[in-house]
């Protein structure tokens, strides 16, 4: 007998007969012996059309009635979840962000969780109880908070952590962690394992299977991760720490972004304030930057370049040309169009000539690399657009992820 | 400067306009230098398709999770009057059930209000803050409650009452309380001012204005009350004490009920149990029972006959029949297709021939008086519903209300 939270998204509980489904889900690891704690989202486009009628009263509603207003969307589902559980004679009874202890920082919209009050959850699941809680919301000095993007998945691992569950299942509307997007490269492998650190990398690289910020609660709490699909019985991917696998692979998977920009700063005197003075303007304005690059230093100059979401260009482009008297660059030079192309492996760290190969395989494929960025677990190029699916594959194969 | 209620039901928020219309009229009070509170309904619909969505997923749900999936409806409203409020530069905050310190019995889905901790609310309109309050929902150790039918008009006046109120309006979709439905009698007028006996028994007569509940608690806590439209400026209708009103007039007003049917248990000897044994069976199956009366004495035998709803009947008549071995009637009577016309006022308890005057009133319009029934301030008759709308307007007549 284990202590489970199983974590049921948007798409699991899009209407009664999914609910119905999930309910039966739960009965059967109920069945089974197993203690259940369940954590769901709101029903499908709930969230969407809430936005929309706030829209309709404001363009900028308020922050904390925003919560208010959202959180109605999870408080639907607990409900009813839990009336389809009664229904099959289990006990079970919804808890609301409050009603199941779980206190957040005092920030509206993306709030963090600071600790979760266990008592009526453990009380209750104690006297044989399923506690049904609403994911992504909590209280802060007795206001309702949101968790913001990836906060159903992050309230899950944390209820798991708090609870000192044996396992949190996220449940979800794919099999689990591909070694690529399934959808784009035909030879995508089902991963049996993944590291923490592997999934939190590619997390980071536009794999949207599990939000990085779920993926890093659980490697802090040690929560044991398995991703899987509510639509079928497959065991999905295991989220575990990385030295159980040491040596296994050399990379895991591989992961994109399209939409990519780079912004280059050209001939910046050395003598002026660089780096940290570009780069905090630019996050003032909240233009997110993802890789940088500085090249060497050529006659008392240097060039800075860096990625930016296509939408954030005009922007980031604003804010550099408003800051050439200080900086005192030359000019600045963009480039639309582009993609990022990233490996993630535990094993690449004590294995060296990982990047090269990426390179030839994207060379294989026509590709030009335009800029590199590397960690100890990952590598990442920025090609042109046009030859991302090529590239995909290239590297897809160079790797033998598909064996 | 008063302490001012003001509540707005479904029809008054159903929409993104509508709540911006009610926005403006909370700002304009507040303009006028008055404290408010506001308590909202849910949004038009609302309460329908979450109920539909519970009953596809059981036929009985449960009552606990009922509550907690329809008190999102009220939630929902709060956050977006908040949020029309503060857009036009108001301090607003919305108050669910259990954050308005609303505290109730712990009886889902009809649960009656037992006290309000009025810290949070009075602390916040100190401040100078407008508090947005979810009708219909507080909160039982714990749990998520609802107060069932009539449940926001109920709470607004109790909110009125705990954070004592000057006065506590109630805004609707009709223009106050009328001397009958203005939508059957041409010559209905608009009251100015109401008692709460009257108003009592209008409410519970079948006027849908204002429910009893609601009226009762304004009574018993004294609470100012005004009943008039959102969709006009003008005054509606003041509800206070009978004092201040005796003898102005002897019928306040005439209310009706349709669907009536009357059943009637014949011959049952008068050594038998009779009364008591027939109407705790008929509670105990959940058949409400308005107009009883009891036949004089006729060779030992009496009949009793009583009006149900006719949605009712078939129950009723299965429990009559059930209880023949005991009470030994001879036979059970039925009748469909009747209706109730009412007349009230305070100043009847004083003036005979007020219930003569109806019947010469009723018989003026052919109808023929099948039951009778009594109270101090009211009088009510059954007759065939054919006669309904005749009889209410010659009631109407003979006791001068359109003037």
């Amino acid at each position: 007998m284990a202590v489970m939270v199983q974590k049921y998204g948007g798409t699991s509980v899009g209407s009664a007969e999914r609910i119905e489904k999930v309910a039966d889900r739960v009965a059967k690891t109920y069945a089974n012996g197993h203690q259940v704690a369940v954590v769901v989202s709101a029903m499908g486009h709930t969230t969407d059309e809430l936005v929309e009628l706030a829209n309709a009263i404001s363009s900028d509603p308020d922050r904390r009635e925003m919560d208010v207003l959202l959180s109605t969307g999870e408080q639907v589902t607990i409900a009813l979840l839990s009336m389809a559980l009664i229904k099959r004679g289990l006990k079970a009874a919804s808890f609301t962000g409050w009603q199941a202890g779980i206190q957040t920082e005092a920030v509206h919209g993306a709030a963090r969780i600071s600790e979760i009050h266990t008592e009526s959850l453990l009380d209750w699941m104690k006297r044989g109880g399923i506690p049904v809680i609403a994911g992504f919301q909590g209280i802060a000095d007795g206001a309702i908070t949101t968790l913001g993007r990836g906060g159903s998945d992050t309230t899950a691992v944390a209820v798991a952590a708090a609870i000192q569950a044996d396992l949190c299942e996220i449940y979800t509307d794919v099999e689990g962690v591909y070694t690529a997007d399934p959808r784009f490269i035909k030879g995508a492998r089902r991963l049996d394992r993944i590291s923490y650190e592997e999934m939190l990398e590619l997390a980071n690289l536009g794999s949207q299977v599990l939000h990085p910020r779920a993926v890093e609660t659980a490697k802090k709490h040690g929560v044991a991760l398995v991703v899987r699909s509510t639509f079928s019985q497959n065991e999905g991917t295991v989220i575990t720490e990385m030295k159980t696998m040491e040596s296994e692979r050399v990379v895991t998977g591989v992961a994109f972004e399209k939409e990519v920009a780079r912004i280059a700063l050209l001939g910046i005197p050395l003598e002026t304030p660089q780096l940290s003075h570009i780069f905090s303007a630019l996050a003032k304005e909240q233009v997110n930057v993802d890789v940088i690059v500085q090249s060497v230093v050529r006659e008392g100059e240097v060039d800075v370049s860096f990625t930016v979401m296509e939408g954030d260009v005009d922007r980031a482009i604003e804010v550099c040309e408003g800051m050439m008297e200080e900086t005192k660059h030359k000019g600045v030079f963009h480039e639309k169009g582009l993609a990022k192309i990233s490996i993630v492996g535990a094993g690449m760290i004590s294995n060296p000539g990982v990047a090269a190969k990426m390179f030839t395989a994207l060379e294989s494929s026509g590709a030009h690399v335009k800029m590199v960025s590397t960690s100890e677990i990952k590598v990442s190029c920025v090609i042109d657009n046009d030859f991302l699916q090529a590239g995909l594959e290239k590297v897809h194969e160079a790797f033998e992820l598909d064996q």
